[in-house]
């Protein structure tokens, strides 16, 4: 097994945050693709100058990240701060560390990266396990409660944070108090380990096979399988929201949709994915592109979020998606991104990059205030009341408010927008032997190889989502041709590609082959990002009788500010498209009043007059900037 | 103070569940009102043959009952079952047992009852404390967990349990464990006492007002108010769903409408009412009042169901009463019985006694199968998927699932039908002294006095709700003549009442009072019970586009064994009113073929052809009594 003496670690990787060993399309890693500026440029750029640091300095100030010292120095349970996953917000710390310094050679960060990570590894027992909360004097046993206990859980995010370092990096303090928490888990958990069930919340599992993928050990990836395929025959113990919500009640590869927990289910599936491409296991990757092609068809929101129910944080049934009350945590929304980015690589099918493009944007994008010091937990479709200001010192105690708080008592979301931001550039491109597939259009250079070593250097210039043009110029390329594969998002209809030549032919929606451009030329694609009506179907009766405004890839929505009432009272007529003018989208609403009833039930009334006018309607991810708001998505037609 | 040596009763309460000391309309207890059968003497049939023995087999077979006995034999806490608040089933059963007896005076019940309240009786600790869950070496303190360990919950079920006795026999020893109990409660939680706590869970509140009415004790009035006072200031612990889940943020009289857990704000609002009755605080009374009406008015379902979330079974925001997704717990339809009852009798608004009716026959009525062995919980407007059938034998571990099960894991539910199921004749009329109000239309017998100590007899014979005429014969009359007053529902439009001279006058929704009929003479009134279309205020988005039928006080359903295919299909044409044919209400529905997609938002689609025919819906109370179904009450309009 690999040790601290002997780590070998695949420099091949490119800083790729997922590195299947095979896959039809190779992912490209953060030093292939640099994103250059644009919507996904700036917020990195705002991750770098801001979210990092805002969600360090919380983590030292609540004291979990003191929870270490605290384990070093004896004072633990007494001292504890958080709750029971609260290591995981350093790792997850961490690993956006990894990603950022891999992606930009920060020299400050990397000295910060060390030093927490000297903190973590110094807190890891003799046998390799780390973690704050159990096995102490006073402590509950290690592995004593797997149902709620996230042990494994934050073990997995330790070693995603030794991933990320390794794969940008290479051998390092964090890589290996990663490699050695691993091999205490294969020790305990293994075949033949006096433990032998598997953790409340999935997330070792997807951690183990990249790590196997990493440091080439066949042993993680086994450890692995055994945690996937124990799952769903009930080893866990009864908890009030039953089996379903750890996905402890049916089995990964015969489950038809995802269920439960939403954050667990989506984790789990990554997993299932690696680990039957690792393995060959066709079967079980059918069953999980098969489960998340139904979700993404029955249980996903507009904007891409996953979750409709409080409750168990959970999947509701198919089509039932409240927009007042969608969940839609924004960790949901980062797995959903991390399944469908790996579904994407294995099947090439569009609808997985169009989930990550409707995730990223309108979830991921959607949790941090602009000023990066603020996050969203859970992100409804329909605000019913003013949210009020949080403060900027005080820690929302409840995860599952609608509103954007500098962290959380529950605060998985911030650390976990800020991993997925600084790697951001993974989900641009990929390649194979023959050519390039641009998934995401941002402004972005991409330098790699096709089979047989041809180099190929791409610079992308788009004001993408804000214009529909994307260019891509070939700054170097194959002399003896390649392919350029451009992605026409699903509502992209009326799509044209204009090669160097300058002939113009239509794209539909799906993937479209040309002929990579020769050096120094380019192709461009011309996407229809006006706005549009979109319409939701008969089955999603909570928007019945309701229309929502996209442009591009970008949910719209109404708030109360920019109506001048509260948006309960707003109507729209959609006979003509929704008007664009001075970048502003704007739509006919009319305000119609709505007088106080005793009972809000009975015949029908007529609709009372209302004035009607162009109202402007604002990005979803840029809602609630302005103070306290109402807003909808869904708005009601006349 | 009382204690069992000097334990007065007030033997003038005739059997009534709730006897303020002073309200404009005085209710009439069970030995004033019989009901003589139709629908709701049926169903108090059922819970005589059948619920309150099937409850009783049910916590005698799950251990609940048993914990007394291992309370007194020294097996606590090692053999103890159930949750936290399990002996408070046992109090509510010993209440539906009092008022059952009372009602009828049957023997073997009542022997039944004395059985178990001596079991209960033998776990009274000396100093009054009364709980299986605390206080024993291996347990918890007592009132340690005011939060969540329901301890003063349990005993004000005890005190009701008492109450009850006391006002339908007189003295016995379950009113003297309910006393000492009461003393004990004021001793540790008194203005000079040891805590200054509140319980999680209110219910002691109003059960030590009536205890104070039962007692005439000022001393549990007063310790009442202390409770109702002391809440709304944060002296709970801090607990995930936050203090409104417990309303512990606001202070009742300052509270503007009903919020969190429903079943805890509506006994706490019933507690106030009675509380400011007593006491003349008129202050409270209206404030609790308009939080009851603006509750009404915009958080309550069509089904008079309260609590749109799954998450801490509480209120939504304003308007947000999703109907898929629907609490409505049967205890809540049961708690605003209980609070509208209070508020009807002090304040004539017909409105709370249309609330009584709705949540009678939509939500009470609902939970019991029509074999009285099985039970809802959650009531929702909307079944997606088809439940599952519950094994006779199966306790149902998640309260909330949307099946009728015998029984549940956390229980409350079925107990609390058959003590309202019992007690329901208090719910028909009132009196004052010139004359006798009908609230809910019923075969019943009246037999009371007006002012004066002049005796009035009625009988009042329908076939309500079945067929809207309601005849009022009057068996024994003041000669000096009288009132009767006839509350003519909400949505009864056209409602006629004809007097014993065979004049007919329009009545209008509200209250309508005549001349009482003399000896041997009587009033008809005819309610208009035709089957309906019901529209939804605007705010209440989940239901847009989508009108449900009522048919007199009952919400009427749409089920799949009908339709013949998933609800989902289904659309209706609202150009004529419902179809009454052969006792059946139908409807024009079209079964609108959905295909599958892969993804369900985009442009709008054209409508597929359909077939429209006649389909019969069934009342909501009897739904999913033909095996697993979906179900639909708001039905999408085309």
């Amino acid at each position: 097994m690999p040790s601290s003496d002997t780590l070998r670690v695949d420099a091949r990787s490119h800083g790729r945050p997922v590195a299947p060993s095979r896959s039809p399309w190779r992912p490209l890693g953060l030093d292939e693709v640099t994103l250059t500026g644009g919507f996904w440029g700036d917020l990195q750029q705002l991750n770098a100058s801001t979210m990092i640091t805002h969600v360090e300095g919380w983590l030292e100030r609540l004291g979990w990240t003191g929870n270490f010292d605290a384990a070093v120095e004896g004072r633990l349970p007494l001292s504890r701060q958080g709750r029971e996953f609260s290591d995981s917000e350093i790792y997850k710390l961490l690993e956006a560390m990894a990603w950022e310094v891999g992606r930009t050679g920060d020299a400050d960060l990397d000295r910060r990266l060390r030093a927490l990570a000297a903190r973590v590894a110094a807190a890891q027992e003799p046998d390799g396990y780390i973690g704050t909360m159990f096995g102490r004097p006073g402590q509950r046993p290690r592995w004593s409660d797997l149902e709620w206990g996230h042990e494994l859980y934050c073990i997995g995010h330790l070693i995603q944070a030794g991933v990320a370092r390794a794969r940008t990096f290479g051998d390092d303090e964090i890589v290996r108090v990663a490699v050695r928490a691993a091999d205490h888990v294969c020790d305990v958990f293994g075949a033949d380990g006096p433990q032998q069930g598997v953790c409340g919340h999935p997330e070792i599992e997807v951690a183990l096979v990249e790590l196997s993928r990493v440091t080439g050990e066949r042993r993680y990836l086994d450890q692995a399988r055994l945690f996937v395929e124990r799952r769903g025959h009930g080893l866990l113990g009864e908890i009030d929201f039953g089996p379903a919500y750890f996905q402890d009640d049916v089995p990964v590869r015969e489950a038809t949709v995802l269920a439960g927990h939403a954050v667990r289910a989506l984790y789990l599936a990554a997993a299932a994915v690696d680990l039957a491409v690792e393995d060959g296991d066709d079967e079980l990757l059918g069953a999980v592109a098969g489960q998340v092609r139904t979700t993404l068809a029955r249980r996903t929101y507009l904007t891409g979020g996953m979750g409709a129910h409080h409750e168990g944080e959970s999947f509701g049934a198919d089509f039932e998606l409240p927009p007042d009350r969608s969940y839609s945590e924004t960790c949901a929304g980062i797995a959903s991104v991390m399944v469908n980015h790996r579904l994407l690589l294995q099947t090439g099918a569009a609808l997985h990059a169009d989930a990550v493009e409707r995730a990223l944007y309108n979830v991921v994008a959607t949790s941090p205030a602009q000023d990066g010091k603020a996050f969203y937990y859970t992100n409804p479709l329909h605000q019913r009341t003013p949210g009020r200001e949080v403060a900027a010192d005080e820690v929302s105690p409840r995860a599952a408010s609608s509103l954007r708080a500098p962290f959380f008592a529950v605060s998985c979301c911030p650390t976990n927008v800020t991993r997925t931001v600084a790697s951001l550039a993974a989900y641009v491109a990929s390649v194979d032997d023959s050519g390039v597939q641009l998934h995401q259009y941002a402004p972005a250079t991409i330098r790699t190889e096709l089979g047989g070593g041809r180099a190929v250097e791409l610079e992308v210039s788009t004001a993408y989502p804000h214009d529909g043009r994307v260019v891509v110029r070939a700054v170097q390329a194959p002399a003896d041709g390649w392919t350029l594969t451009l992605r026409v998002p699903s509502w992209a209809h009326g799509a044209q590609v204009t090669t160097g030549d300058g002939t113009t032919t239509d794209a539909a929606p799906g993937y479209v082959a040309v002929a990579g451009p020769a050096q120094g030329t380019h192709v461009v694609l011309d996407l229809p990002v006006a706005a549009r009506w979109t319409w939701a179907d008969p089955r999603v009766d909570a928007v019945r009788g309701q229309v929502a405004v996209e442009r591009g890839p970008l949910v719209m929505a109404l708030e109360s500010v920019d109506l001048g009432t509260d948006v309960a009272h707003a109507v729209v007529t959609t006979q003509a498209p929704p008007v664009e003018r001075d970048g502003q989208v704007l739509v006919p609403v009319a305000r119609r009043p709505l007088p106080d009833v005793s009972w809000p039930f009975g015949p029908q009334r007529a609709a009372s007059p209302a004035v009607t006018d162009l109202v402007p309607l604002v990005p979803y991810h840029a809602w609630a900037e302005r103070g306290p708001s109402t807003m909808r998505v869904w708005l009601p037609v006349e």
